[in-house]
Protein backbone atom coordinates (compact mmCIF):
# COMPACT_ATOMS: atom_id res chain seq x y z
CA UNK A 1 0.00 0.00 0.00
CA UNK A 2 1.06 3.14 -0.74
CA UNK A 3 0.05 6.40 0.99
CA UNK A 4 1.14 10.15 0.55
CA UNK A 5 3.32 12.12 3.19
CA UNK A 6 0.19 14.19 3.91
CA UNK A 7 -1.86 11.43 4.05
CA UNK A 8 0.51 9.38 5.91
CA UNK A 9 1.05 12.76 8.62
CA UNK A 10 -2.93 12.97 9.18
CA UNK A 11 -2.65 8.87 10.19
CA UNK A 12 0.16 9.21 12.38
CA UNK A 13 -1.55 12.33 13.49
CA UNK A 14 -4.97 10.42 14.00
CA UNK A 15 -3.24 7.41 16.19
CA UNK A 16 -0.91 9.47 18.36
CA UNK A 17 -4.23 11.53 19.53
CA UNK A 18 -6.25 8.53 20.28
CA UNK A 19 -2.95 6.51 22.00
CA UNK A 20 -2.57 10.54 23.99
CA UNK A 21 -6.10 9.94 25.41
CA UNK A 22 -4.81 6.81 27.29
CA UNK A 23 -2.49 9.10 29.83
CA UNK A 24 -4.66 9.67 33.15
CA UNK A 25 -3.77 12.00 35.86
CA UNK A 26 -0.29 10.90 37.79
CA UNK A 27 1.08 9.26 35.35
CA UNK A 28 4.82 8.88 34.50
CA UNK A 29 4.50 8.76 30.81
CA UNK A 30 7.19 7.62 28.74
CA UNK A 31 7.40 9.98 25.82
CA UNK A 32 8.64 8.76 22.40
CA UNK A 33 11.22 9.83 19.44
CA UNK A 34 10.27 10.22 15.60
CA UNK A 35 7.52 11.80 13.52
CA UNK A 36 4.44 9.59 14.89
CA UNK A 37 5.58 10.03 18.61
CA UNK A 38 5.77 13.69 18.17
CA UNK A 39 2.34 14.24 17.29
CA UNK A 40 1.40 12.56 20.09
CA UNK A 41 3.84 14.40 22.62
CA UNK A 42 2.16 17.34 20.65
CA UNK A 43 -1.47 16.23 21.98
CA UNK A 44 0.04 15.55 25.64
CA UNK A 45 1.19 19.11 25.75
CA UNK A 46 -2.36 20.22 24.79
CA UNK A 47 -3.74 17.66 27.54
CA UNK A 48 -1.48 18.98 30.07
CA UNK A 49 -2.54 22.77 29.50
CA UNK A 50 -6.11 21.76 29.85
CA UNK A 51 -5.15 20.48 33.30
CA UNK A 52 -4.30 16.92 32.79
CA UNK A 53 -1.33 16.21 35.49
CA UNK A 54 1.70 14.04 34.17
CA UNK A 55 5.27 13.44 34.44
CA UNK A 56 7.02 13.06 30.83
CA UNK A 57 10.61 11.05 30.56
CA UNK A 58 11.69 11.95 26.88
CA UNK A 59 13.56 9.01 24.95
CA UNK A 60 16.23 11.07 22.99
CA UNK A 61 17.28 15.00 23.70
CA UNK A 62 14.89 15.58 20.38
CA UNK A 63 11.87 14.62 22.24
CA UNK A 64 13.71 16.35 25.28
CA UNK A 65 13.39 19.71 23.75
CA UNK A 66 9.63 19.32 22.27
CA UNK A 67 8.57 18.52 25.56
CA UNK A 68 10.52 21.17 27.27
CA UNK A 69 9.06 23.86 25.08
CA UNK A 70 5.37 22.42 25.48
CA UNK A 71 5.62 22.71 29.25
CA UNK A 72 5.74 19.05 30.02
CA UNK A 73 7.32 18.60 33.39
CA UNK A 74 10.06 15.77 32.62
CA UNK A 75 11.89 13.62 34.93
CA UNK A 76 14.62 10.70 34.49
CA UNK A 77 14.61 7.26 35.98
CA UNK A 78 15.98 7.97 39.65
CA UNK A 79 13.04 9.41 40.92
CA UNK A 80 10.58 6.53 39.57
CA UNK A 81 10.62 2.56 40.07
CA UNK A 82 8.29 2.13 36.94
CA UNK A 83 6.92 4.07 33.97
CA UNK A 84 3.29 3.53 33.67
CA UNK A 85 2.32 4.22 29.93
CA UNK A 86 5.00 4.81 27.13
CA UNK A 87 3.76 6.00 23.48
CA UNK A 88 6.54 5.70 20.76
CA UNK A 89 6.32 4.58 17.72
CA UNK A 90 8.06 1.80 15.35
CA UNK A 91 9.19 1.30 11.89
CA UNK A 92 7.84 -2.38 11.73
CA UNK A 93 5.25 -3.60 13.86
CA UNK A 94 4.26 -7.32 13.10
CA UNK A 95 0.35 -8.35 12.95
CA UNK A 96 -0.30 -10.73 15.95
CA UNK A 97 2.71 -10.48 17.80
CA UNK A 98 3.51 -6.72 17.91
CA UNK A 99 6.84 -7.73 18.18
CA UNK A 100 8.62 -4.32 16.20
CA UNK A 101 11.53 -3.00 14.69
CA UNK A 102 12.38 0.29 15.89
CA UNK A 103 15.69 3.07 16.06
CA UNK A 104 15.90 4.04 12.20
CA UNK A 105 15.06 7.52 13.58
CA UNK A 106 18.60 6.83 16.30
CA UNK A 107 17.19 6.52 20.08
CA UNK A 108 17.01 2.93 19.75
CA UNK A 109 18.60 2.68 23.10
CA UNK A 110 16.88 5.00 25.13
CA UNK A 111 13.74 3.89 23.97
CA UNK A 112 14.36 0.30 24.61
CA UNK A 113 15.44 1.24 28.37
CA UNK A 114 12.05 3.56 29.03
CA UNK A 115 10.06 0.42 26.99
CA UNK A 116 12.05 -2.18 29.14
CA UNK A 117 10.64 -0.13 32.29
CA UNK A 118 6.76 0.46 31.33
CA UNK A 119 4.05 -0.92 32.31
CA UNK A 120 2.41 -0.59 28.20
CA UNK A 121 4.03 0.39 25.66
CA UNK A 122 1.50 1.86 22.87
CA UNK A 123 2.78 1.73 19.74
CA UNK A 124 1.33 4.36 17.07
CA UNK A 125 1.62 4.50 13.52
CA UNK A 126 0.14 4.38 10.03
CA UNK A 127 -0.78 0.69 8.65
CA UNK A 128 2.14 1.11 6.34
CA UNK A 129 4.16 -0.02 8.97
CA UNK A 130 1.99 -2.88 10.12
CA UNK A 131 3.98 -6.13 8.44
CA UNK A 132 3.52 -10.03 8.31
CA UNK A 133 7.44 -10.23 8.44
CA UNK A 134 9.70 -8.59 10.53
CA UNK A 135 12.79 -7.17 8.09
CA UNK A 136 10.29 -7.07 4.98
CA UNK A 137 11.06 -3.33 4.38
CA UNK A 138 13.06 -2.03 7.21
CA UNK A 139 16.62 -2.60 7.91
CA UNK A 140 17.25 -3.60 11.67
CA UNK A 141 19.37 -0.76 13.48
CA UNK A 142 21.73 -2.49 15.98
CA UNK A 143 23.58 0.32 18.19
CA UNK A 144 27.54 -0.61 18.69
CA UNK A 145 30.23 0.19 21.17
CA UNK A 146 32.65 2.32 18.97
CA UNK A 147 35.63 0.53 19.97
CA UNK A 148 36.27 -2.40 17.83
CA UNK A 149 32.84 -1.75 15.63
CA UNK A 150 34.33 -3.11 12.52
CA UNK A 151 34.69 -6.60 14.92
CA UNK A 152 31.49 -6.71 15.33
CA UNK A 153 30.49 -5.66 12.29
CA UNK A 154 32.01 -9.08 10.98
CA UNK A 155 30.51 -10.80 13.62
CA UNK A 156 26.63 -9.28 12.79
CA UNK A 157 27.87 -10.84 8.85
CA UNK A 158 28.14 -14.13 10.89
CA UNK A 159 24.49 -14.22 11.63
CA UNK A 160 23.20 -12.94 8.42
CA UNK A 161 23.40 -9.54 8.40
CA UNK A 162 24.41 -7.75 5.14
CA UNK A 163 25.99 -4.43 7.59
CA UNK A 164 25.98 -0.84 6.73
CA UNK A 165 26.95 2.14 9.26
CA UNK A 166 24.78 4.58 9.57
CA UNK A 167 26.59 7.70 8.37
CA UNK A 168 26.24 11.60 8.85
CA UNK A 169 24.80 13.35 5.69
CA UNK A 170 28.42 14.67 5.75
CA UNK A 171 30.06 11.36 5.28
CA UNK A 172 30.90 10.56 8.93
CA UNK A 173 30.07 7.73 11.42
CA UNK A 174 26.59 8.74 12.77
CA UNK A 175 27.14 9.00 17.17
CA UNK A 176 23.98 7.89 18.31
CA UNK A 177 22.13 10.05 22.12
CA UNK A 178 24.37 7.57 23.75
CA UNK A 179 28.07 8.18 21.74
CA UNK A 180 27.44 5.22 20.35
CA UNK A 181 27.18 3.89 16.35
CA UNK A 182 24.63 2.32 14.50
CA UNK A 183 24.86 -1.05 11.97
CA UNK A 184 21.98 -0.93 9.73
CA UNK A 185 21.40 -4.89 9.32
CA UNK A 186 19.67 -5.88 6.22
CA UNK A 187 18.71 -9.53 6.75
CA UNK A 188 16.56 -11.87 3.91
CA UNK A 189 13.27 -11.67 6.62
CA UNK A 190 13.51 -12.46 9.87
CA UNK A 191 11.76 -15.78 10.06
CA UNK A 192 12.37 -16.17 14.12
CA UNK A 193 12.85 -12.49 15.61
CA UNK A 194 13.35 -14.26 19.30
CA UNK A 195 15.99 -15.98 18.09
CA UNK A 196 17.55 -13.35 16.12
CA UNK A 197 17.64 -11.33 18.91
CA UNK A 198 19.60 -13.63 21.34
CA UNK A 199 21.95 -14.30 18.15
CA UNK A 200 22.61 -10.50 18.06
CA UNK A 201 22.42 -9.64 22.17
CA UNK A 202 25.09 -12.11 22.64
CA UNK A 203 27.56 -10.38 20.44
CA UNK A 204 30.50 -8.85 22.22
CA UNK A 205 29.91 -5.06 21.31
CA UNK A 206 26.54 -5.01 20.90
CA UNK A 207 24.78 -2.73 23.21
CA UNK A 208 21.06 -2.95 21.62
CA UNK A 209 19.52 -4.18 18.95
CA UNK A 210 16.15 -2.63 17.55
CA UNK A 211 13.99 -5.54 17.96
CA UNK A 212 11.58 -5.35 20.77
CA UNK A 213 10.29 -8.35 21.57
CA UNK A 214 7.07 -8.84 23.88
CA UNK A 215 7.77 -4.92 24.61
CA UNK A 216 4.49 -3.78 23.16
CA UNK A 217 1.13 -4.29 24.50
CA UNK A 218 -0.90 -2.79 22.21
CA UNK A 219 -0.63 -0.86 18.83
CA UNK A 220 -2.85 1.93 17.53
CA UNK A 221 -3.02 1.92 13.50
CA UNK A 222 -4.33 4.75 11.34
CA UNK A 223 -5.17 3.96 8.34
CA UNK A 224 -7.37 5.27 5.26
CA UNK A 225 -10.15 2.67 7.07
CA UNK A 226 -9.80 4.35 10.47
CA UNK A 227 -8.05 3.56 13.26
CA UNK A 228 -7.37 -0.22 14.79
CA UNK A 229 -6.66 -0.74 18.18
CA UNK A 230 -4.43 -4.24 18.50
CA UNK A 231 -3.34 -6.32 21.46
CA UNK A 232 -0.93 -9.14 21.07
CA UNK A 233 -3.09 -11.63 19.96
CA UNK A 234 -3.14 -15.26 21.59
CA UNK A 235 -0.80 -18.28 20.74
CA UNK B 1 45.67 -18.37 51.07
CA UNK B 2 47.44 -14.99 51.75
CA UNK B 3 50.57 -13.26 50.21
CA UNK B 4 52.31 -10.39 50.52
CA UNK B 5 52.10 -7.25 47.78
CA UNK B 6 55.43 -7.94 47.07
CA UNK B 7 55.14 -11.91 46.24
CA UNK B 8 51.61 -11.23 44.58
CA UNK B 9 53.80 -9.05 42.49
CA UNK B 10 56.34 -11.55 41.60
CA UNK B 11 54.21 -13.88 40.89
CA UNK B 12 52.38 -11.78 38.49
CA UNK B 13 55.69 -10.86 36.43
CA UNK B 14 56.26 -14.78 36.62
CA UNK B 15 53.21 -15.67 34.75
CA UNK B 16 53.33 -12.64 32.58
CA UNK B 17 56.81 -13.40 31.22
CA UNK B 18 55.82 -16.87 30.55
CA UNK B 19 52.88 -15.78 28.77
CA UNK B 20 54.60 -13.02 26.45
CA UNK B 21 56.86 -16.37 24.69
CA UNK B 22 53.78 -17.79 23.63
CA UNK B 23 53.94 -14.52 21.22
CA UNK B 24 55.40 -15.16 17.62
CA UNK B 25 56.71 -12.98 14.61
CA UNK B 26 53.77 -11.69 12.40
CA UNK B 27 50.95 -11.94 14.95
CA UNK B 28 48.78 -9.85 15.94
CA UNK B 29 48.43 -9.15 19.81
CA UNK B 30 45.43 -8.47 22.14
CA UNK B 31 47.10 -6.48 24.91
CA UNK B 32 45.39 -6.33 28.12
CA UNK B 33 44.75 -4.29 30.93
CA UNK B 34 45.61 -4.38 34.74
CA UNK B 35 49.06 -4.97 37.10
CA UNK B 36 49.32 -8.43 35.43
CA UNK B 37 48.16 -7.59 31.82
CA UNK B 38 51.36 -4.55 32.45
CA UNK B 39 54.03 -7.11 32.83
CA UNK B 40 53.18 -8.68 30.08
CA UNK B 41 53.14 -5.91 28.09
CA UNK B 42 56.53 -4.72 29.37
CA UNK B 43 57.70 -7.75 28.37
CA UNK B 44 56.67 -7.90 24.92
CA UNK B 45 58.59 -4.44 24.84
CA UNK B 46 61.72 -6.17 25.82
CA UNK B 47 60.79 -9.19 22.82
CA UNK B 48 60.38 -6.29 20.11
CA UNK B 49 63.50 -4.36 20.99
CA UNK B 50 65.19 -7.67 20.61
CA UNK B 51 63.48 -8.02 17.01
CA UNK B 52 60.39 -9.81 17.34
CA UNK B 53 58.08 -7.95 14.80
CA UNK B 54 54.17 -7.66 15.66
CA UNK B 55 51.03 -5.93 16.10
CA UNK B 56 49.67 -4.63 19.51
CA UNK B 57 45.46 -3.78 19.87
CA UNK B 58 45.53 -2.68 23.46
CA UNK B 59 42.07 -3.23 25.17
CA UNK B 60 42.40 0.24 27.23
CA UNK B 61 43.86 3.97 26.70
CA UNK B 62 45.76 2.97 29.82
CA UNK B 63 47.80 0.00 27.94
CA UNK B 64 47.72 1.91 24.61
CA UNK B 65 49.64 4.99 26.38
CA UNK B 66 52.37 1.86 27.93
CA UNK B 67 52.56 -0.03 24.73
CA UNK B 68 53.66 3.18 22.92
CA UNK B 69 56.16 4.51 25.49
CA UNK B 70 57.70 0.93 24.78
CA UNK B 71 57.58 1.30 20.95
CA UNK B 72 55.18 -1.23 20.25
CA UNK B 73 52.94 -0.66 16.87
CA UNK B 74 49.52 -0.92 17.48
CA UNK B 75 47.04 -0.91 15.66
CA UNK B 76 42.82 -0.97 15.91
CA UNK B 77 40.86 -3.93 14.26
CA UNK B 78 40.10 -1.88 10.98
CA UNK B 79 42.55 -3.31 9.83
CA UNK B 80 42.60 -6.77 10.92
CA UNK B 81 39.49 -9.87 10.65
CA UNK B 82 40.78 -11.83 13.82
CA UNK B 83 43.87 -11.31 16.73
CA UNK B 84 45.90 -14.16 17.32
CA UNK B 85 46.89 -13.69 20.71
CA UNK B 86 45.66 -11.69 23.84
CA UNK B 87 47.38 -12.04 26.93
CA UNK B 88 45.03 -10.25 29.82
CA UNK B 89 44.19 -10.78 33.69
CA UNK B 90 41.43 -11.16 35.64
CA UNK B 91 40.07 -10.82 38.71
CA UNK B 92 38.86 -14.54 39.28
CA UNK B 93 39.58 -18.06 36.92
CA UNK B 94 37.36 -20.86 37.47
CA UNK B 95 39.03 -23.65 38.43
CA UNK B 96 38.50 -26.75 35.40
CA UNK B 97 36.10 -24.19 33.08
CA UNK B 98 38.78 -21.21 32.88
CA UNK B 99 35.64 -19.02 33.20
CA UNK B 100 36.64 -15.47 34.49
CA UNK B 101 35.50 -12.19 36.24
CA UNK B 102 36.85 -9.38 34.69
CA UNK B 103 36.72 -5.72 34.87
CA UNK B 104 37.41 -4.49 38.22
CA UNK B 105 39.98 -2.29 36.19
CA UNK B 106 37.32 -0.59 34.24
CA UNK B 107 38.48 -1.78 31.12
CA UNK B 108 36.03 -4.99 30.85
CA UNK B 109 34.64 -3.73 27.63
CA UNK B 110 37.01 -3.48 25.51
CA UNK B 111 38.76 -5.91 26.78
CA UNK B 112 35.97 -8.81 26.16
CA UNK B 113 35.28 -7.31 22.84
CA UNK B 114 39.32 -7.85 21.91
CA UNK B 115 39.00 -11.45 23.79
CA UNK B 116 35.81 -12.55 21.58
CA UNK B 117 37.69 -11.42 18.32
CA UNK B 118 40.82 -13.51 19.35
CA UNK B 119 42.00 -16.86 18.62
CA UNK B 120 43.58 -17.48 22.08
CA UNK B 121 42.69 -15.78 25.28
CA UNK B 122 45.88 -16.21 27.90
CA UNK B 123 44.78 -15.21 31.45
CA UNK B 124 47.48 -14.50 33.83
CA UNK B 125 47.32 -14.33 37.31
CA UNK B 126 48.80 -14.95 40.70
CA UNK B 127 47.55 -17.91 42.10
CA UNK B 128 45.22 -15.88 44.42
CA UNK B 129 42.71 -15.30 41.51
CA UNK B 130 42.12 -18.83 41.29
CA UNK B 131 38.48 -20.04 42.57
CA UNK B 132 36.42 -22.78 43.10
CA UNK B 133 33.33 -20.72 42.60
CA UNK B 134 32.59 -17.49 40.09
CA UNK B 135 31.69 -14.49 42.86
CA UNK B 136 33.47 -16.02 45.96
CA UNK B 137 35.72 -12.91 46.50
CA UNK B 138 34.84 -10.45 43.27
CA UNK B 139 31.73 -8.16 42.96
CA UNK B 140 30.84 -8.55 39.43
CA UNK B 141 31.53 -5.33 37.10
CA UNK B 142 28.15 -4.80 35.19
CA UNK B 143 29.05 -2.00 32.40
CA UNK B 144 25.96 -0.22 31.91
CA UNK B 145 24.71 2.73 29.49
CA UNK B 146 24.00 5.91 32.04
CA UNK B 147 21.08 6.67 30.47
CA UNK B 148 18.18 5.25 33.02
CA UNK B 149 21.00 3.47 34.91
CA UNK B 150 18.94 3.52 38.02
CA UNK B 151 16.05 1.15 36.44
CA UNK B 152 18.67 -1.04 34.96
CA UNK B 153 20.04 -1.09 38.40
CA UNK B 154 16.85 -2.47 39.85
CA UNK B 155 16.27 -4.79 37.33
CA UNK B 156 20.18 -6.34 38.28
CA UNK B 157 18.64 -6.64 41.48
CA UNK B 158 15.74 -8.83 40.45
CA UNK B 159 18.04 -11.09 38.89
CA UNK B 160 19.60 -11.40 42.53
CA UNK B 161 22.56 -8.85 42.42
CA UNK B 162 23.21 -6.55 45.35
CA UNK B 163 24.29 -3.42 43.39
CA UNK B 164 26.84 -0.43 43.82
CA UNK B 165 27.41 1.87 41.24
CA UNK B 166 31.18 2.35 40.99
CA UNK B 167 32.67 6.28 42.14
CA UNK B 168 35.58 7.92 41.52
CA UNK B 169 37.93 9.07 44.74
CA UNK B 170 35.91 11.91 44.39
CA UNK B 171 32.63 10.28 44.64
CA UNK B 172 31.28 11.30 41.24
CA UNK B 173 30.10 8.11 39.06
CA UNK B 174 33.26 6.28 37.05
CA UNK B 175 33.17 6.82 33.82
CA UNK B 176 34.47 3.82 31.82
CA UNK B 177 36.78 4.41 28.79
CA UNK B 178 33.52 3.65 26.72
CA UNK B 179 31.84 6.69 28.14
CA UNK B 180 29.39 4.28 30.22
CA UNK B 181 29.31 3.45 33.79
CA UNK B 182 30.14 0.53 35.92
CA UNK B 183 27.76 -1.53 38.33
CA UNK B 184 29.60 -3.29 40.84
CA UNK B 185 27.25 -6.48 41.49
CA UNK B 186 28.13 -8.44 44.75
CA UNK B 187 26.19 -12.01 44.35
CA UNK B 188 25.86 -14.98 46.82
CA UNK B 189 27.80 -17.10 44.42
CA UNK B 190 27.16 -17.72 40.80
CA UNK B 191 26.59 -21.13 40.25
CA UNK B 192 25.22 -21.09 36.99
CA UNK B 193 27.77 -18.29 35.27
CA UNK B 194 26.91 -18.88 31.73
CA UNK B 195 23.09 -18.66 33.00
CA UNK B 196 23.47 -15.42 34.77
CA UNK B 197 25.59 -14.28 32.03
CA UNK B 198 22.34 -14.80 30.20
CA UNK B 199 19.99 -13.12 32.32
CA UNK B 200 22.40 -9.80 33.08
CA UNK B 201 23.06 -9.76 29.26
CA UNK B 202 19.08 -9.68 28.32
CA UNK B 203 18.57 -6.78 30.83
CA UNK B 204 18.07 -3.62 28.53
CA UNK B 205 20.67 -1.48 29.25
CA UNK B 206 23.37 -3.61 30.26
CA UNK B 207 26.21 -2.99 27.79
CA UNK B 208 28.37 -6.40 28.91
CA UNK B 209 28.84 -7.92 32.21
CA UNK B 210 32.32 -8.81 33.51
CA UNK B 211 31.85 -12.40 33.13
CA UNK B 212 33.84 -14.19 30.42
CA UNK B 213 32.13 -17.55 29.73
CA UNK B 214 34.01 -20.28 27.46
CA UNK B 215 36.77 -17.12 26.26
CA UNK B 216 39.89 -18.40 28.00
CA UNK B 217 41.71 -21.11 26.10
CA UNK B 218 44.51 -21.40 28.90
CA UNK B 219 45.92 -20.07 32.35
CA UNK B 220 49.15 -19.14 33.45
CA UNK B 221 48.81 -19.05 36.65
CA UNK B 222 52.21 -18.24 39.55
CA UNK B 223 52.09 -19.15 42.94
CA UNK B 224 54.80 -20.54 45.71
CA UNK B 225 55.10 -23.55 44.35
CA UNK B 226 55.95 -22.19 40.78
CA UNK B 227 53.83 -21.34 37.56
CA UNK B 228 51.03 -24.08 35.97
CA UNK B 229 49.28 -23.66 32.66
CA UNK B 230 45.93 -24.53 32.97
CA UNK B 231 44.09 -25.86 29.92
CA UNK B 232 40.15 -25.90 30.30
CA UNK B 233 38.87 -29.22 31.31
CA UNK B 234 37.06 -31.67 29.40
CA UNK B 235 33.66 -31.69 30.30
Amino acid sequence: MSMSSEQAAEYKRHAAELAAEMVEDGMVVGLGTGSTAAFAVAALGRRYREGLRFVGVPTSLATEHQARELGIPLSGFGEHERVDLTIDGADEVQRGTLNLIKGLGGALLREKIVASASDRLVIVADESKLVDGLGEHSLLPVEVTPFGWEATARRLAEVGAHVSPRRSRAGDLFISDGGNLILDCHFEGIDDPAATELAIGSIVGVVESGLFIGMASEAVIAGPTGVARLHVAAQ
